[in-house]
């Protein structure tokens, strides 16, 4: 059995899942590719595997379809139909993202956050969405491995307790070789243009900034990323 | 005096640049914005500014042509077209770039070199254009302050004297916080996908890693801004 037409109703919920509206209301999301579909077996988060070949536990369908269903030029064998599940526990190290709005920046990040920890990811209004084929390839698989929350940041920050919270800043506050390292930290990142915004500021107290030569600022998810390094 | 046609001879070298095939034959680029315009002002690599609007300085052209040169879909207003040079000399800490692919890797690269005093950056073969409108994008003004080599990197690592050289490998080696922060260093990134090339491989003695949990690597632009980050 072979699925050879955009009228069937799996590959409709394919298709339409491109749109960020969709993955929305259904709770549902795509991965590209052999090993992060695994990865989101191993994860328990596996809907259902697609494939242009036939292989034992995924639907087999046609490369034209394929062609429509994935988002990038190179060829995509197998996809995945994941479920979105977000937790509220928080680990220890917490990274806050107040509208970072590019999706490499964002994959980018998750990785650096899995790597060194900060295994809780907080994502304000406007920031990219979490489950855009960009970010999902770009992040590595990290989206399987983190917890993620969708929030309003001045509400979360002022929830926390226990913990240091940092915004950052190009040139204020405390430069990141000095920041102490602490068993509860969060830390916050802000957009690419415009930093963090003026509501979120009013409810930090303080700042980590990296001494920079004859530079304004680095790109966020390397900031974001020397910090967390850091910090871990 | 307004320019309004694409087959001014002006207009047509503008335009001939945006492959990077006739940017390097002719030895110029393009820079879009007008803080990039002045920056390249500063340093005396503007050989000509264009604007949309009548500005001292200036050479004025419509609208029309402006969106025809420029590379992205936001308005730009101003344009410069810039002197590509390049010389020999070496700084203290030396970035080198086995084919890099991704131009936005390539520009927080070199935002980061900058900030962290890899003043020198070796573009081995196979590393995207330089003047890739999205590598000066995402630069943001560094490709005015950094002094670039383009060349084979196995010659280039042969030929370099009391330098320590480290290649970047994500297992292997020396653990970045072990590493010894010397006077002279070199080190190289390699491909996003593939690592270091084997034959640069065999000219290098010593890797250093970052420690990670639970992911197999970092971007590139991160790995290697987390690593200047920390010799500078």
């Amino acid at each position: 059995m072979i699925i050879t037409s955009d009228t069937n109703p799996k590959i409709k919920l394919l298709l339409k899942l491109k749109q960020s509206k969709y993955r929305k209301s259904n709770g549902l999301f795509i991965v590209e590719g052999s090993h992060l579909v695994k990865e989101a077996k191993m994860k328990e988060r596996l809907v259902e595997a697609y494939s242009i070949n036939e292989m034992e536990g995924y639907i087999t369908i046609t490369e034209d379809l394929m062609k429509k269903i994935a988002s990038t030029d190179t060829v995509v064998k197998e996809i995945g139909l994941c479920r979105i599940e977000e937790n509220h526990e928080l680990s220890n190290k917490i990274l806050m993202l107040d509208a970072v709005q590019d999706p490499g920046n964002l994959g980018a990040l998750l990785r650096s956050a899995k790597a060194f920890g900060f295994d809780t990811v907080v994502l304000g209004n406007g920031t990219v969405d979490l489950y855009n084929d960009k970010v999902i390839r770009s992040s590595q698989g990290a989206i399987f491995k983190l917890n993620f929350i969708h929030t309003n940041l001045v509400e979360f920050i002022k929830s926390l307790n226990g913990y240091q919270i940092y915004g950052t800043d190009v040139v204020n506050g405390i430069e990141l070789d000095n920041v102490k390292k602490e068993n509860k930290i969060a830390f916050i990142l802000g957009n690419e243009g415009n930093g963090i915004s003026k509501e979120v500021k009013e409810v930090i107290d303080k700042n980590i900034y990296i001494p920079m030569d004859d530079t304004e600022s680095l790109n966020v998810s390397v900031a974001g990323s020397i910090i967390m390094y850091k910090l871990r």
